[in-house]
């Protein structure tokens, strides 16, 4: 039997586009993960009627879970409405008072000038919940709730908080309660599978499914969705463990058509390949116009400090000489943006470094600095094993604007490094 | 007259969390520019029934604006959704058809193995449109469209691709069709305005609303969102023109109270003044723990390659003495995570790069290698004004993870440079 949830996202910072939300497609992966299908994802202002509005709109639904509008502020409504909506009076919880009050105590120490009043009519409000709801304890000062259908007819509603440091513990606390399970354990558990390709064009997939749907392969018991991100393409595949079959198959169909393409079926992303293939050795990076982000992506990673060794940003030209040992007679005959630059970086961050794996990167991100020859987009990368004596160098045109260029490249320099040390 | 709109966001990627959507907050904030009030976002899969579901909820918009789903790919359904709610039938434009096939033809280059039969089974579908829709060009190969209501009656539908380099532009070509301005002209135009604070909890804001208000200054005529982001917190107002000295008397009522908080009342953000307050100045980066993330996001401006030099990122302690003179002993001494070597870093970086203004930043950001005494979040930065012989240095302890850690302790330093060069 299928289980459809809803999800609602409250906040009129999210709604007029102030803070991005985080938190609808958070959930929407946790709900798909455990068989859930998710329909709708509803971001609403701050207004009750509104919220009200798309709670109705997915009544239909089992499950609506929502985040947000928990906090002390008189615009934080949501257990007021959900309480209305679920025709569920509310009741102030005292020991939940004085728990919240508790917390806040302990904060208050971080502030200045923050009274013991001030903490206590801000924050009453939050001990204020819908008669019969299973209380979710705060994890900042916001409890949680699930919120039970009246007559066991409609949907559940699990509300949630919506700082995300503050959601994603509590939806694990959520999933242990019984009011939860009563709608989780109705849904089965459904698999899922990501395929990630690197150069190819979501048209070119667009046909080749196509022609695996033409071979005989039943696509229709797959959900398949194609996705381009960071200058990759992702297929996600949702599918009931019945037709593990089908899946194989059309896995064996990409891998045919797309072998040069097709760099992850497991679900690794290119940093942890990256990260697995040099497996200890040492990497340094000298980049140019990104600026920093290649060494920023590379230590994203937990312990990456196990084999990162730094890097240097050489926006100047005279940096470029000081810190990567680029003979200055190259940047004048070839200019600070050619391969000649871009090996010399990767060769002097491994000098540097003592690195073993080297990565240079110099290019022109725009908006300006663009001429006919070398336009806004034109990046060169080298990547060396020094250890092995192997290097490999790219000159690309990356499309969009300044941000994309950077973060494109970085991608660009990860497949490199993948090419030259797999 | 108010005029009301609602934002439809297609895309299963979207709605199951592989994809952030950055459209939604895009257009949410361009449509309150033009005084129009977004009731809500919805975020929906590639299927038809639950785009048309979405469609429906919004009926009693004045304006709905659809992104996504007119790629080639059979999931791309938006345009025959839209249309059969408009009660308008679909019809071939032939000559949209031929400017398609051109604009494909002119990107063949980039992919290999791409037959132009695939080409046109794929796309002749995006030259099928309502009929009596208004047609907006291309900007990669999808048009998007603008479909006025039938009788006059129900809302106006802009449909507009998924791609943020596809669709921002389209918008700006939509807002000069007689179609969209036909809606569009019927609101007036709001005003906007952005307080930014550093250093201050939302529930003493929440606080200080209260004490505004029973000052007798009129809320009730303002529309006040407060969000925490990157560590800041945010007051965006919106009002109608005639309610100006009410704004007035509330950012004076904010100033009063947070006159040490307030660092923005102009929608600069923390970057652009700094920026400012460099004037030409050169500034260098030597940091640990934020990896690249402090000279990235120095960099992340259009023309900073003007006064930023460079910057390195020394993960190592051998990197710290090698690349920014850190003494060896200082980090024997104090620990490589120490004011005393924050403040090294940061005269390293001046002296390396021969900068005016350096930083050094040195800390934790988890989830390993916190100790009792340093905990995963401590953090130590530094910034010095070398020619000014001026220098700041903050010790902090960041919450959250490692991510956020390394995101916080670039704002951390942004407003030490803020206090340094103010």
């Amino acid at each position: 039997m299928s289980v459809r949830a809803g999800i609602v996202v409250t906040g009129t910072e999210v709604l007029s586009g102030i803070v991005a939300d985080r938190n609808g497609p958070w959930l929407s992966e946790r709900l798909r993960e455990r068989g859930i299908e998710v329909a709708h994802i509803v971001i609403v202002g701050d207004r009750p009627v509104d919220v009200r509005a798309a709670l109705e709109f997915l009544r239909s639904c089992d499950l609506i879970v929502t985040s947000g509008g928990l906090g002390p502020t008189a615009d934080d409504l949501t257990a007021d409405v959900v309480g209305a909506f679920a025709g569920r009076p509310m009741v102030l919880d005292g020991a939940l008072e004085e728990r919240i009050l508790a917390i806040l105590r302990r904060n208050r120490a971080r502030w200045r000038s923050y009274s013991e009043e001030a903490m206590r009519a801000g924050n009453r409000k939050q001990a204020i919940v819908p008669e019969g709801a299973t209380i979710l304890e705060p994890v900042g000062t916001a409890p949680g709730l699930v919120v039970p259908p009246r007559a066991g007819d409609g949907p559940t509603v699990l509300v949630l908080p919506g700082p995300p440091r503050e959601l994603q513990p509590m939806w694990e606390d959520a999933v242990g309660t019984t009011a939860l399970r009563a709608v989780l354990d109705r849904a089965g558990v459904l698999e899922q599978r990501m395929l990630r390709l690197y150069g190819v064009p979501e048209s070119e997939i667009a046909q080749s499914l196509l022609a695996i749907e033409a071979d005989g392969v039943a696509l229709d018991r797959l959900e398949i969705t194609t996705c381009l991100r960071r200058g990759e393409l992702e297929i996600a595949t949702v599918f009931d463990p019945s037709a593990a079959p089908a899946y194989d198959a059309f896995a064996a169909g990409i891998r045919e058509r797309h072998a040069d393409q097709l760099f992850s079926e497991d679900g690794a992303t290119i940093d942890e390949q990256v990260a697995g293939l040099l497996d200890g050795r040492a990497i340094a990076v000298a980049e140019s116009c990104t600026g920093g982000l290649m060494a920023a992506r590379l230590t994203e990673r937990a312990g990456s400090s196990a084999y990162v060794l730094g890097g240097v940003v050489v926006y100047s030209d005279e940096a470029k000489v000081a810190f990567a040992d680029v003979p200055a007679a190259l940047i004048e005959a070839h200019g600070a943006v050619s391969p000649e630059v871009a090996a010399a970086l990767a060769d002097g961050a491994c000098a540097r470094f003592a690195a073993e794996v080297g990565i240079g990167i110099t290019g022109i991100a725009g908006p300006g600095g663009g001429t006919a020859e070398k336009p806004v987009g034109t990046v060169c990368l080298s990547v060396v094993d020094a250890a092995a004596g192997r290097r490999l160098d790219r000159t690309v045109q990356l499309p969009g604007d300044r941000a994309m260029v950077r973060d494109r490249t970085t991608t660009v320099a990860l497949h490199m490094l993948r090419g030259l040390l797999g």
